[in-house]
Order: C-alpha cells, then structure tokens, then sequence
C-alpha cells in the first residue's frame, strides 16, 4: 500500500458535529440537579424510588446464579433471543394474563418507556403526558423530539375527562404517558371505569398508550384495580419492570404489547443491544420458576415493610410539624407527597431549610410538565430505603427545618 | 369524575402508525434468514462466532455472583451510574492504556456501534463501510437512517487508501465502520501504519471511526498489532465488548471514547436503558479484580483451543476437497474464510449441498456492502463452539457437498 499525501497538508482536525438527536439531549436541570447540592454528612437521603435491601431476596438469587452458571452447554452466558428467554417470559405472561407472544424483556421500566417512544412518537410530535409527572420521561421524550401536551394528574391519576376534552378540542398526540398505580409523584391509582375510558379514547384517536406500572406490585393497602383494560387494548404498551421487587440493579424488565406491535418492537430493540442478559434473564427465570412462592412471599415482606414506614413516617410528620402538612396516607408504593397547608411557609426555603437539617428529599417543583399543577406546594418523600428510626429522625429535623419560617 | 360522551359514538379504532425510524426497520434478509432453512436433525451448525463453552469461566462467575450477593447493602442490586461501576470501568482502562473517565460500560459491542451511529450519524448521512462487512451492522445503521458508502477491505483489513481516495473525491461521511483485529467476515488485521492512516483521516475531515473489535484478544498466533492510534484519537470510538472472551450472554462491553464525546453518549445511553445490569458489572468486576491471572488465564485457553479448531479444521478441508479452496490461516478470531478457487463450483449450490449433506455455514453472498467484493466465491465458517471431531465430519460432509458438483 502506498501512502496518500493526506498528511503533508495538515490542517486544523475538523470539529465533530454531534447529530439532531444528541444536541437536543439538553443539560440536566431540575429533578436531578438537587443531587449535586452540598450536603450534611449525616443527611438522611429520602430522594428515590428505591427498594430496600432487606426485602430483596439475595440469597436466592445467588443459588440461581449458581445454577444456571452449571447447566450443561451454559445457556445462560450464550446469546439468546431478542424477545427474551422463554422460561420468564411465559412466567410473566401467566401473571400478566396473556399470551406469551406478547411479553418483551427489557433492561427495565424506562428501557420499556423509551422503546415506546422511539415507536410511536415522530419527531415533533405532540404527546400527552401526566401533569404532575415523572420528570425522567421528559428525557426520554428527547430521543423522538416529542412535545409534551400535559394532562392534568388529580387523586385518582390522570384526569381521563381532561383528556377526553383536549382531544375534542383537536388535541392529536400519537402517544400518551400515565402510570396507573401509585402515580409518581401524586400517588393516586386510576380507577376501573376511567381505565376503560382511557383506553377507548386511545383507540379512537389512534394513539399509543405508554402505561409506566412499576409501583403496581407494592400494594399495601386497599384493592388492586385491574390492569385487564391495557392489557386487552390494542393501542397500549403496559410497561413493568422488576426493579421495585426484585431489584433496580438487575436491570430487568418488560412490556406487555399488543400482538401487531411485537414485530415492530423486536426490530428496534434489536438494533440497540440485540438482547438483554442472558445471565440476568437466566436467573430471575430460575428463582421465580423453581420457587413458586417466592415471589409472592417477597412481595408480602416488602408490602408490610413499606406499609410500616408509610405510617410510621406520615405520623412523624404530623407529631413534628402538626398541621403544616395534609398528608394522604398512600395505599402502595414507595413515596409520600404531603401538601403544605400553612400559606405562610415558602416552599423552596423550606427544602433549602431542610437540607441544612440534614434531611433530603425532591421539592414539588421539580414534577411539573405545565402550568396548573398543585407540586409547587408539595415535597415527595421517597421512604423505600430508609427505617422506621431514620425517618423518624427526618421527620424532626423536618419539624425544625418548618419552625425556621414560622 | 362525569363521562365524556366519546363512547358514544364509536367509530373503527383509529390505525397505529409506526414512526419513520421503526417503518424503515427492513425486515431481515440476507444474513440471518438462512437459519430459517430446514435443516438436517443432525446437521453441524458453524454460523455464528459463538466462543466455546469449555473457555468461558462459569463457575468462578458463580463464585462471584455469590460474593457481590451477599455484601451489606446489596450494591449489586441498585441502581448504578450510566457510565459503569467504577471498579470494572477502571480495570478496563488500565488493559487500555487510557484515563477512567474514557470508558463508558455498554451492553455488549453491538450496544456500542449502534450508540455510536446514534451519536454520529445524522438522517440520511453518508457511512463509510467495510466490503464485504459484518452485516448486522447495516440494520444497526438503519436507526440513523445512515447510507452506507462501501470501503473495499483486503487481506490487511479495510483499504485506507481508496478510503483516502474515495475522501479526496469529495465523499464526506460523517461516520466510518471497519474491524482492526480479525476482520469480520474476512479475517485481516489492519497494520500500524494503516491505522495511523485511518485516524489522520477521521481527524482531518471530521468523520467518527467505530472501530468494532470483539475478537481482538483471541490472537493464537502472529505479532499483536496495537491499538493505540485508536485509543489516542479525538475521532474514534473504541468499540469493545466481553462477549467473544466471557460470554455473549453477560451482555457487557465497552466504548473507549474520546473525552469530548463521552458526555453524549452518557446522555443518549441513559435515555435508552439507565445503565447496563449493576448485577452482571458487579459479577465481571468482582471476577477480574479479586482473580489477577484470570483473565489472562482464560484467554490462553481459548487461544489454544481456537487455534486447534482453525487449524484442524483447515487441513481437514484440505484433505476432504483438495484444491477445491484457498485458505488463508487466520491469526486469530473464531473464523475461516476460503475462497473457492475451481471456478466449477457454483458457491450457492454448494451451500444448499451442503446444508443437504448436514453442513451450515454462512455462504460469502451474505456479506459484501456493495459491489466487488470476492465475497460471493467465499464460505465463512465459525468454528468456535464445535469440537475438531465435529470440525472433521463437518470437512467430510462438505468435501461430499463438492463432489455433487465435480
């Protein structure tokens, strides 16, 4: 090979020039950036939606691991397919109540979410969203350049007459993001008849539902409302993930989607990480096949722990700041999201007040997809991962944090 | 909450649209479809660079996964950083030659290229190519809707200098993708000088290189050729993953990007997934950190039992249908590429004789990326995961294949 002169002629290396996509990847702000504050060494961190180690089952897991690690021809680190192994996805199937075709691993909820995006959302496009809402699907929303249309999110989840309104109006969003139990942040759980209806507006306008259910296992009180109106609907994706039960670090997930989107979905996803872990997909199938009860058993010790930490934590509250705050005792989940009654407390000098005590937690302005949402004067208290006596302790310094402004 | 009178008047549910990006997902052809062909109950499978089971170190991943299992706090099973745990990040690049904050964990090779044509490529760009080339690549380039711009490749890997001349003739990629170490489908290794060359023309007009090389550590014989000029440009994606050495189905690799770049890329790939499992980045660094050899270890014996395989099953062939192909040895990888060289042989019957005798391979057709490639009188055979007992019979069955022809 001879060389060419290319290099005789050096000149300035020419600027990379990131894509539209990555461009419109704007800078962190808001939900997220109150990570970065200075914090007091002994902060008690009441930030995520994280579960808590106690309730996970570990142990289990690593004999599962050490299981498939010893099956003959190891599967489980060998390439598989893109929809995920068969084992978890009729187990999940079994549970979701539907074919098994219609089941699709992923690397979790917001893998899930953002799939759906890239799917259904054209660049541009108007897509409705919940007001308040779960700030990190407005990131996701970025890979398609969506805009976001919100809807707004009342005790009950989102407002399904709202939205019946806004697409009479001429309001045509292709796609449309809610979660239905235990919304995050506002807590409330979507009844049965506004499930039907929104479903039915879906179909009618033509747009996808993405409907986020990471929360729906963790009931700990009150009835489960029936997730039957997605899961039969030919326009929504019924998003779920194992990361508030089994554990965010598995990084294992799935939507349940309709039968003439699987095709569709198995393309795409394809073409980013061809599928997901083998090994991670191996032994959550394992621990849940070859123990039939231990899921369920999990679940039962997570619902109580949780459960005790709500109430617990929601009675701290009122015992150190009595009447400052109206809390509505949540029925699942893992957050609080208590309203401030006293007009006469700031809302952002009393998280500025409260990190100083040494308790963290995300201000209700960080929720907000548009005007007209009530977060402003609310906190979201994420109570998964901490104690009893932790958040007791929160809930004093909490109490001072509030006597600094009254 | 009162209902909207949408039900009312049902018409036929509204059609869901796919977005332009998941309309243009082809469906598959070439490449992959032939594993739709029936094939013999006792047919020998030589289709895909799966690593061999015997080298792949199951039992002390398990060991690890019980360690990372059992520590307080269970880490493992929480959420983790989009750029990767610190521990495996830093082990990567101490083997690399480059600073910590340069390597982004993926979710295997694959997971690498197609965030870097989500990185680099803008709809409808131009993408210089290896011909003939890996051809899952081009369904990856379809997420950018890239246009491929074929690079000739030759025995020493991809031909910078009509890739120099293409260049000087006006083309203007904003992206290239070639192989360094063990070209796939075609075996070569690009020399230093070659690299050299590359990298000063990906600096000079501005196009990003996704330099893929999953087979680089499986030299068995030959000089390593090194990868610093990759590693040292501001213009090239270093694309890497542990697939081909501690399995596919762990679903772990690596990007060593350049520094400018690696804030996109934590921004795209976090709206896609979060992270890669904090499990499978727990197992693997555990492994590599509290075991120093093992790696190296492993990778000796796999080289050892590759190059038996490749060696074997060469003269093999040459015993079963001599003068029927030319072989080039190769220096490393999972692959054998002959040409067939008695101008006799129709290459697509002998693949279907083949297959009918119980042999499968993936016939050279597959591969090229545009015309004049030799890629059409070529075989590729994966040798990987089957024993030279089976590699032999594979040679007998293949050697009747000919004879149906001469």
């Amino acid at each position: 090979m001879t060389t060419t002169t290319v290099l005789d002629h050096p000149t300035t290396a020419a600027a990379y020039t990131p894509t539209t996509l990555v461009a419109a990847l704007n800078a962190p702000k808001g939900f997220g950036d109150q990570t970065l504050r200075d914090r007091r060494a002994d902060a008690i961190e009441l930030l995520g939606g994280i579960p808590d180690p106690s309730v996970l089952p570990a142990a289990e897991l690593a004999e599962s691991a050490a299981r498939v690690l010893a099956e003959p021809g190891l599967g489980a680190l060998q390439y598989s397919r893109t929809a995920g192994l068969p084992g978890l996805r009729a187990w999940i199937a079994e549970r979701e109540g539907v074919p098994v075709e219609r089941v699709l691993i992923t690397n979790g909820g917001f893998h899930g979410l953002s799939l759906g995006v890239q799917l259904a959302v054209e660049r541009g496009d108007l897509v409705a969203v919940d007001n308040p809402i779960f700030p990190l699907f407005l990131r996701g929303l970025e890979l398609s350049a969506g805009r976001p249309l919100p809807v707004p999110v009342g005790a009950h989840g989102i407002d399904v007459d709202a939205l019946a309104a806004l697409l009479r109006s001429g309001a045509r969003p292709s796609a449309l993001y809610m979660v239905p139990d235990f919304h995050n942040p506002s807590q409330g759980t979507l009844p049965i008849d506004e499930r039907r209806e929104l479903v039915a507006l879906a179909e009618h306008y033509g747009f996808v539902v993405l409907a986020d259910n990471p929360y729906r296992e963790l009931r700990f009180r009150g009835e489960p409302v029936s997730a039957e109106p997605f899961n039969a609907s030919s326009h929504v994706l019924h998003v779920n993930t194992f990361t508030k039960t089994l554990g965010p670090g598995l990084r294992l997930g799935w939507i349940v989607a309709p039968e003439h989107l699987v095709p569709d979905l198995v393309a795409l996803r394809s073409r980013q990480d061809s599928h997901s872990s083998t090994l991670v997909q191996a032994i959550v199938g394992d621990l849940l096949e070859s123990r039939p009860t231990l899921f369920d058993d999990t679940l039962d010790r997570a619902r109580a722990l949780y459960r005790e930490r709500s109430d617990g934590f929601s009675a701290a509250i009122e015992r150190e700041a009595p009447g400052v705050f109206d809390i509505t005792a949540p029925e699942g989940g893992l957050f609080l999201w208590p309203r401030i009654v006293d007009d006469g407390i700031d809302a952002d000098r009393l998280a500025d007040d409260a990190s100083a005590e040494g308790v963290e937690y995300q201000r209700g302005s960080f929720f907000p997809s548009g005007p007209g949402a009530d977060a402003d004067r609310r906190l979201r208290f994420a109570f998964g991962d901490t104690g009893v006596e932790r958040l007791e302790e929160a809930a004093v310094r909490l109490g001072r944090a509030v006597r600094r402004q009254v």
